[in-house]
């Protein structure tokens, strides 16, 4: 399969002479997509000449993958554990019928949905929690405690947007919390059902998981800024 | 070759239980999108159920063709021959590297395109001309004159648009323009040079054909609303 990591490793393996070791900011699971993704990689003084690589990279992996931006980094940081905050967008079409032109970024989900309900129930998500619930696989001996920082819900014609900004997600977290807001503006789930929810600390007091299609990495966080 | 008409046709033959006779308004080459095509069929008294049509056209055809809506026409009514214009959108991204979620729609043309040069030699083309000069290849037994009544060039951020309104279009008409806009933007071609183009009556006086993926039809007007 034809991974985003899996592209950049090889082509960064033409200019670098080796397969670095990349620590990636963001989860992208398979379908899902990311405009603000940072990934890192050690190198050796004087390190390569990073023009040439962004360009190198660029011509190899055609439209689907592209390096905005190459820079040094200072000593120690790494994409990953470095990042403080990561913000994911996903976006549900409620609208009839699809627009081509998003259909591979945009859930279409033909529907109303309830924004108030969807609304509070977010604000019962908001804040740091036992995220179990909205994990794929709860680890046995790692923390499922994240500081949910921002999830709100907007919309404009048949668009709903839902922005999730946290310290960091578990697996699939996002997708998780989307499809259980979506359950609540069917009318399914009561929107106070949420700490319920939480404290069950089980996958199936959940909603379904939204379709990765729909979610996007937007942005990711580094030092203090909020 | 998998084209829109060929998937229309086959689902349209499931509902009505016949190939029907499509007329289409806009031109659209493989590789060219449309937003705002209008397809028509005749159809005999009681005619179709449209609804069901719909659905079954959008079921069959998946994301990338789409029927936003379908209702009867007026006795006579064909969707080619009685528009009075078409409007098209020519995108293209002079920055540094493409965004991966447009690539499909937009042409990644990286560096700079002087706008105030492309805005007068389009004022050149406005009006009703022959535009054999801008025509794949043009007929000996029909006429090219067309009535282009609008050709205006926009920019946010790194984005060109070129909108195109005309009457009717020639083979390849707006792509052809794109690119003799395009040459003269890089400075290769002076803004002035239109008349002599359209007077050639020749392909080769104009500029490159532009790459089809930047192509969207947008819009089909009938009656005399303008």
């Amino acid at each position: 399969m034809r991974t985003v990591q899996g592209v950049l490793e090889e082509a960064l393996e033409r200019v670098l002479g080796e397969v670095p070791t990349l620590s990636a900011a963001g989860r992208t699971d398979a379908g899902v997509h990311a405009r603000g993704q940072v990934v890192s990689f050690p190198w050796r003084e004087p390190g390569p000449d990073l023009r040439r690589l962004q360009r190198s990279v660029n011509a190899m992996c055609g439209p689907e993958v592209v390096v905005t931006d190459a820079r040094p980094a200072p000593e120690g940081f790494d994409a990953r554990h470095s990042a403080s905050a990561r913000e994911y967008r996903y976006r549900i079409d409620v609208g009839p019928v699809p627009d081509p032109f998003v259909a591979r970024f945009v859930w279409h989900r033909p529907g109303e949905l309830s924004l108030r309900a969807m609304r509070a129930a977010a604000r019962g998500l908001v804040g740091e929690h036992d995220f179990a619930s909205f994990c794929r696989v709860p680890g046995q001996d790692r923390s499922t405690v994240r500081r949910l920082e921002r999830l709100s819900v907007s919309r404009i014609g048949h668009r709903l947007e839902i922005s999730a900004r946290a310290n960091a997600f578990l697996h699939q977290m996002v997708r998780s919390l989307v499809g259980t807001l979506v359950a609540v503006g069917e009318g399914r789930v009561p929107p106070g059902a949420m700490a319920e929810i939480l404290q069950a600390r089980d996958r199936s007091a959940a909603g379904a998981i939204a379709p990765a299609h729909g979610l996007t990495l937007e942005l990711v966080v580094y030092g203090s800024r909020r």
